[in-house]
């Protein structure tokens, strides 16, 4: 049961017509996954078990603690931990794992901006020329839905899929949490030696917040969709890293935030 | 615009019917919240602005770092920044701080499964003759909805709502995330010295998550709806803690978890 992230147990439902039944119902997964670089504990995050290896490398690429495939040496996976071991001569960048909250002693975010402390210093995506078409971007959704097992049955569950601009999906992954679904996609990428993803699009079924544009642009994507809403400053740093947002994704509709450049108007 | 936790752009949206339109949006506004008590940063969160101080207070509570009222000497609020000052000879508890992800050179996990480095050690809910019936739980989510002007607009905002067993709403706060609307409603009880809150219920608009369920339990709430799904671990957790859970909650339906004996299922 744990290796496909659901799970099951009886419940008491109240149906629509006011009656009762005893049930058994499924669940997500949801436990608890720590990730280590070395020796060093970085962060434990809650998430559906599976995929754990690519969670671990997406969250250490988009914090800006590993940059490139081949500063791993190799990922050991043990039940609800992950270790990744860098190759000798690799440091461990330090300034960023301070990131994460609590330091002993020392002052992790003084001197700096809030903003400043939260935002990596991944360059803004290069690619200019990829476009997608509106009748492309609009089969997304169910594209992605239709890889998607487990959303469906318990409808606790979030996706991302990584595209290419003709609409083919290349990787998908699902979690409890937004920003574990992505980093899964992602990291998978990054240890397949894919990145940048420079000629693909993100879509991620919920909204899209500061940390999911921050986590495509570790990946060099340069178009990113979401079926629900955008955050404020999810728009202004797609806006200075050239990403094109596009949010409420929900067919016939939807609205381009940012870099209306990358959507080709008139085709539909 | 800041203060309202709404900000406002310029989109491009393609109508149902095919057409664009170039129109003003609202976005919810997310940014970074420091949260450090006396000098020591805890952790930074990304929040909605607004109630932070309550936000600070909720989070410091859940995590087990506060654990009553009078050992605060009062909260600093500056822009992106919370300063929670502990009274004379009250001690941070650094073990709980150190559960955030990044220790320096200590292995604040180690010997420890990972359940229990995230599970705080609240004691289990004592009131058992609390009850709520049909027709008023069938009534929170629209209450809660219409004490939300922002989550209409952007469809990018959580709330959390906590109630009387009458169906009363007590506190209602928002925020882009699930966990920090909650924080602040269960903060703004606590700075109130409402706690524990045992002859109430806790509704969060989204899904219910081992984390959610924890909070709920800081403060001493029995009852915890959620419109979404529950994961595994919440279930357990409420279980052990009994704390009944109601989740699906979209009348005229819903499903109980667990600890049904709170819901008085003939009354309507």
């Amino acid at each position: 049961m744990k290796e496909s992230g659901i799970g099951s147990q009886k419940i008491i439902r109240r149906k629509g017509d006011g009656d009762f039944e005893y049930l058994p119902d499924e669940l997500t997964i949801e436990e608890p996954l720590e990730i280590r670089v070395g020796r060093k504990p970085i962060a434990t995050t809650m998430r559906t078990p599976g995929h754990d290896e690519e969670l671990a490398a997406g969250f250490l690429l988009s914090e800006g603690i590993v940059r490139a495939r081949d500063q791993i040496q190799r990922v050991l996976t043990d039940d609800n931990k992950v270790v990744m071991e860098l190759r000798d001569g690799v440091k461990l960048r330090l300034n960023s794992t301070k990131r994460f909250g609590t330091i002993s002693s020392s002052c992790g975010l003084c001197g700096k901006t809030s903003i400043d402390a939260i935002r990596q210093d991944f360059p803004a995506v290069r690619s200019n020329d990829i476009r997608i078409d509106i009748e492309t971007l609009l089969s997304l959704p169910e594209t992605l839905r239709k890889a998607q097992s487990d959303f469906a049955r318990t409808g606790g569950i979030h996706a991302a899929g990584i595209f290419g601009v003709d609409g083919k999906l290349k990787i998908a992954r699902e979690d409890i949490g937004r920003h574990n679904a992505v980093d899964k996609a992602i990291g998978r990428a990054f240890l397949d030696e894919l990145l940048p993803l420079e000629k693909h699009l993100l879509l991620v079924s919920g909204r899209a917040s500061f940390e999911i544009i921050q986590k495509a642009l570790a990946a060099g994507i340069p178009i990113v969709a979401a079926v629900s809403a955008p955050s404020s400053l999810a728009v202004e740093l797609a806006r200075d890293s050239n990403q094109t947002l596009i949010a409420f994704l929900r067919p016939p509709a939807f609205n381009i935030y940012t870099h209306i450049e990358r959507v080709i108007l008139d085709s539909a």
